[in-house]
């Protein structure tokens, strides 16, 4: 390991924040001359983050269902408990319009003063192997930083969730309160990874839609089946603006974070998802080392030529090239 | 190319129903032997199907927005126009649980009886290469058996719809009207790939809703910008089931074809989806000459139980792999 990653891991085993924030820089950068020093940190870190007791919470939800608003009262609980909070943001930019979930400077006020919090966005959307890829690796590092509990907050637009899922102990969905035809398919492959679902803006004046689509939510769940550990999700109704039903809803992804301690649940759930990891990982690698071959980028270039101009099929040209 | 894949290739030609169907279950094979056969047909179809007349229509939406009574209208009017249709249907079925978009035997009664309409479920939803990939060698299979307008349905649950934008000529996205907070992130990116766009099931009772869903997605659009083609894509409300605002919205279809029709914008269009298709394709097949590797089964079997066991980190496995 040269000098800098090597003053970085020291800034990690530390706690420093400055460190941990250069590290994940490191990590995102796409320069050829950073990667090895990423991969060795990376590596370190790993060894370093051995420990199950984080919890890593992912919170899911379309735009405005007041995800920003919950993860400041979840992470103030947690600092008020003596815990270090680390908050990783996810935007997964559609593809032709651009935008940013940290837009809004105003977001997590309380919490992003806290000396014990740690705030950050993650890398742009177009990285090689997913959108989420170097939130994962930013996981290890912070957890190497003596993190407790790693909050992944992001948009729910339904690319991104399974990923995200493979990477956090608890799977919090938030719903809206007063929308109404929610169980449409489209939410249906992001409802049944949740492992706690929470109606957010229940207010007087929605109260009684609220609580119908919370059985409705409930019967969708039971009827989606239990997870590898027949854990069976619970719905909550809450107000994180008026700070109602706060309460069920923290001790809910408590008692997930119990009932996946419990019999070795989380490490079981951690070695699957690092396999996972490992095998998107592998094929990432695969694919660098294929285009990496000498003069495949200008055979490429002709080929492309050649099935714009209807000359040769995509998939014909596709076999020509990994025939070579 | 051998006998069975040339008698196909006949079939096909012939525009025998029988031929293009047994075709189509030959691609979706993954038999190995099967392999072959199903390139030099697909190698030869593409040749035949060069022309540029044919209309890809790719029609999306929620379950329950009607996109099969839609379809069955759509389709009806080509054929009484002396056209030929063939009807893709894809099913993203979710990770967990399955299901089938074709599941309602009813669907498309009409259509489905007559001569010169097709109508086709695509293959299972795990094939390598995504959901999709099978559908778009159908197409070419479908435009070589002399089908002039190809309609493609999906559910739209965010994940195919790229893929299926990649290979139609115009993309019609179906909404529902009545339905409260349609502009949430979660349409957005789906949103911004319509062609035209259809409010469905509108009635009396939710007229005024519809109008003002209407306007709310007319703006939406408008903000979106324009596509590489400076089209602007145009919302119709309509009842399929009631047939009232049918005439527009088939209208609204005719209009974005005789728009990409124009100054070669259809072939433009089609090589760049070409291009895409090859790149996928490039990828798909480079990741199997790396599984193939000698030994590398073995190899991959021992790192995931290091991974597993928390040996090795994912990343560190897996450029352990791709050093070899």
């Amino acid at each position: 390991m040269n000098e800098r990653a090597s003053n970085l891991l020291t800034g990690i085993e530390k706690r420093d924040i400055r460190s941990l924030s250069k590290a994940i820089t490191l990590l995102e950068s796409s320069l050829q001359e950073d990667a090895l020093d990423a991969n060795d940190l990376l590596d370190a870190c790993s060894q370093l983050a051995q420990k199950e007791e984080t919890h890593r919470i992912a919170i899911t939800g379309v735009p405005g269902v007041g995800k920003s608003t919950f993860i400041e009262v979840l992470g103030l609980r947690y600092i008020a408990q003596g815990k270090r909070v680390a908050v990783l943001a996810i935007d997964p930019s559609s593809s032709r319009t651009s935008g940013s979930i940290l837009g809004d400077k105003t977001r997590m006020e309380r919490l992003s003063t806290e000396a014990n919090a740690f705030i950050r966005p993650s890398a742009a959307a177009h990285t090689l192997g997913g959108v989420a890829s170097k939130t994962r690796e930013a996981i290890v590092l912070c957890e190497a930083a003596g993190f407790d509990v790693i909050i992944i907050e992001t948009v729910g637009v339904g690319q991104s969730e399974t990923a995200v899922r493979d990477m956090s102990d608890t799977f919090v969905l938030m719903m809206l309160a007063g929308a109404g035809d929610e169980l449409q398919g489209i939410k249906r492959g992001i409802m049944e990874m949740a492992d706690v679902m929470l109606i957010n803006k229940v207010e007087e004046a929605n109260l009684a839609m609220a609580r119908s689509a919370k059985s409705e939510y409930r019967m969708a769940l039971h009827m989606l089946g239990e997870d590898d550990y027949n854990w069976n999700p619970e719905v909550y109704m809450m107000s994180a603006l008026h700070g109602t039903g706060i309460e069920e809803a923290l001790h809910g992804i408590e008692i997930h974070k119990a009932f996946i301690n419990f019999e070795s649940r989380q490490s079981d759930r951690r070695a699957k998802q690092n396999i996972t990891w490992f095998d998107e990982a592998m094929k990432v690698l695969a694919y660098q080392r294929f285009y990496a071959q000498a003069g495949l980028r200008e055979r490429i270039a002709e080929m492309r030529e050649m099935v714009a101009a209807g000359k040769k099929s995509p998939l014909a040209a596709a076999r020509a090239l990994n025939q070579a």
